[in-house]
């Protein structure tokens, strides 16, 4: 087991009507709001009006930056900084899922900084400070919630680039499961898949003696397995989806990493997908991972063993590891398939043409990923694995 | 799945070597120090004087409060409490186990409060402050370096009691898991038995739909039921014990009873043991726990059954639950006989003399326990099946 500091200090305020709480909460971090969200989906709901009279009712003032899309930009978070100067802002609120609650932060650390707030994501600038953030969630899958990193894309170049520190642990995360019911199903399957993700990113690390979290992560990972078909053929079930958003926040606020060196190789090479194509992330996962697991396994076969027949339930004689793992490989992209999501990049008409260049762009500060570092060789290889 | 806010900010500081830390962590809380201890095993350590150096080296002053003894006196608090008051004391230490933090806590709620004290354990008034505490943990049982309770005992009467409040969950805690190598085998088996205990409580709900966290209780679970055999075998492994460790504090943080409504019946019962006999609070469990589950399994077998066959590997026909449960039962009995613990109140001299006398104090603010309310006369049924 590694030596690790861990600290997530975001409240979960998790159940049934408590968005109605927004405002209470919202007026513990500052008195002028920036309320970030996406499209029309929060208005559809109602959850919009909820938020607007919950901040009202407590007197507080909001600006609004909507239009939040999917793999968020750079161009709209330097919008939210630009407002929140002009108008003052002292906190800043995002309703929706990850893309706006990346955007919140990215603002977030954004206004105190003079210089390009791209400077974070190139590491080129350390995140000492960030107006405090509260969130309502309404979609599990990318963990932002109560995570320390987020994701933008910049727009010149199509760089997809992540950024890390405390600062932007969000003060709260207001989640009632009620909102995800009437997500489509294949964002619901796309979001479940970035949460199986975030585990197996975890999970598959060179760190010995990390029996627990291993264990902590098989739950989570069995929880999501078994629950997603089930939101898929039970959407309207609060029950249901209870268990995956919550799975999805603990799955990513990094008490499942402790003690132990996360691979994030399969994120790496994922996000040249969306930043190029502009696919959901949780389908690129679904495409990646698995070609992922074929090139490096070998790297490390008890783990693989470990996954295949504690998390797939593979049953077979354990002197054939080679079995196990392409057994434990093959029905996690049953699984795939059968929550209606795509496995191989020509399902989604995506051929070779940039594997080249997205290669290059993933390994250009380094090799990707810590189970096995990857060169640009070794991405084009999984590039082609996924085709 | 029941609404719940999750809010656990301790800094959990984990690792080889981090005690060196503690100055520099304690310099973020204050400048006048209350360093609370037991006896002389963290002097015997090295431990004792890399605290005063890493506080001196800081520039920070202390004041001590040794002599915590295993199940707390208020009698040591109250002199805390003076301790604080007469040098200004602005943030307390507690280097030990569950019994010193406790200590602590009760100290640190204690000094901005003008009444008794005890008062918060009689529920006759709120903790609205307190100073802030840090942790070096040297033992992995009662979980309090990141709990939001503590208990302690009024000399008068044995009274026993906890107290909660968000205020008193420590700002850091620093476990070094090398610390832990040197405890002796009883107090090994004691403590893991402690951390099943509150892994227990959580896990024996009358709460539908809550399977995300009965599979991380069953992680924690197996990783202690497995992990402690092998502490006992091999005491001077470290990354056995940082296992043991981390289960512990994650056993007790509250995110693995989110949701869910805990039981709390067998601590209950087990307080008036160690209140008047001053057993060990994990032997005390040991003898309970099973009684316990003996008496109100018939309230909701099927959590019982999942018990059996989750946690202790009950391969039984499915349509046996009673045979299934009662396996479950002896093999949690055979594995605290295993691991040295009495698993009946004859082996450790204690006869039904004061068996009602207990059940009376026990349930003397009302039922004890969720899963099923026991009342006077049940709670000295249970001591009964305990003999």
């Amino acid at each position: 087991m590694e030596n690790f500091t861990y600290y997530n200090p975001a409240r979960i305020i998790f159940g049934r009507d408590t968005e109605a709480q927004v405002g209470r909460e919202m007026k513990k971090l500052g008195s002028r709001v920036l309320l970030v969200y996406g499209g029309g989906s929060i208005k559809r709901s109602g959850l919009y009006d909820t938020v607007v009279r919950s901040l009202t009712n407590e007197g507080l003032s909001y600006v609004e930056l909507p239009g939040v899309q999917p793999n968020p930009r750079l161009g709209l978070v330097q919008e939210g900084v630009r407002l929140c100067r002009e108008h003052q802002v002292d906190a800043i609120l995002a309703v929706g899922g990850g893309s706006t609650i990346d955007t919140a932060k990215t603002v977030a650390f954004g206004v105190p900084y003079e210089g390009d707030v791209w400077d974070f994501f190139e590491a080129k600038a350390e995140i000492r400070e960030a107006l405090p953030i509260g969130v309502v969630l309404t979609i599990p899958a990318a963990g932002s919630e109560s995570s320390d990193s987020c994701v933008i894309t910049k727009e010149e170049g199509l760089l997809k680039r992540a950024a890390a520190s405390e600062h932007m642990i969000p003060r709260f995360a207001i989640m009632n499961p009620a909102f995800t019911c009437t997500l489509p199903a294949y964002q619901t399957a796309c979001g479940a898949t970035d949460i199986l993700a975030h585990l197996m990113e975890r999970y598959f690390t060179q760190t010995t003696h990390v029996d627990f979290t291993d264990r902590l992560l098989e739950a989570a990972m069995r929880t999501i397995i078994n629950y997603t078909p089930m939101a898929l053929e039970n959407p309207e079930n609060y029950d249901i989806r209870a268990e995956i958003m919550w799975a999805g926040t603990v799955a990513h606020n990094n008490l499942l990493n402790t003690g132990r060196i996360s691979d994030w190789g399969s994120h790496g090479i994922e996000h040249e997908l969306s930043a190029l194509y502009d696919i959901a992330h949780g389908a690129g996962l679904a495409i990646v991972f698995p070609a992922w697991m074929k090139y490096v396994c070998h790297a490390g076969m008890p783990r693989f063993v470990q996954f295949a027949v504690r998390v797939f339930g593979v049953d077979l004689a354990f002197g054939e590891p080679e079995q196990i793992v392409t057994q434990g490989i093959r029905r996690l992209e049953s699984y795939l398939q059968s929550i209606g999501l795509p496995i191989r990049l020509s399902e989604i008409g995506i051929d070779e043409s940039h594997f080249a260049e997205m290669a290059e762009k993933a390994t250009k500060s380094g090799p990707m990923g810590r189970f096995l570092p990857l060169y640009a060789q070794d991405v084009e290889s999984i590039y082609r694995l996924a085709l």
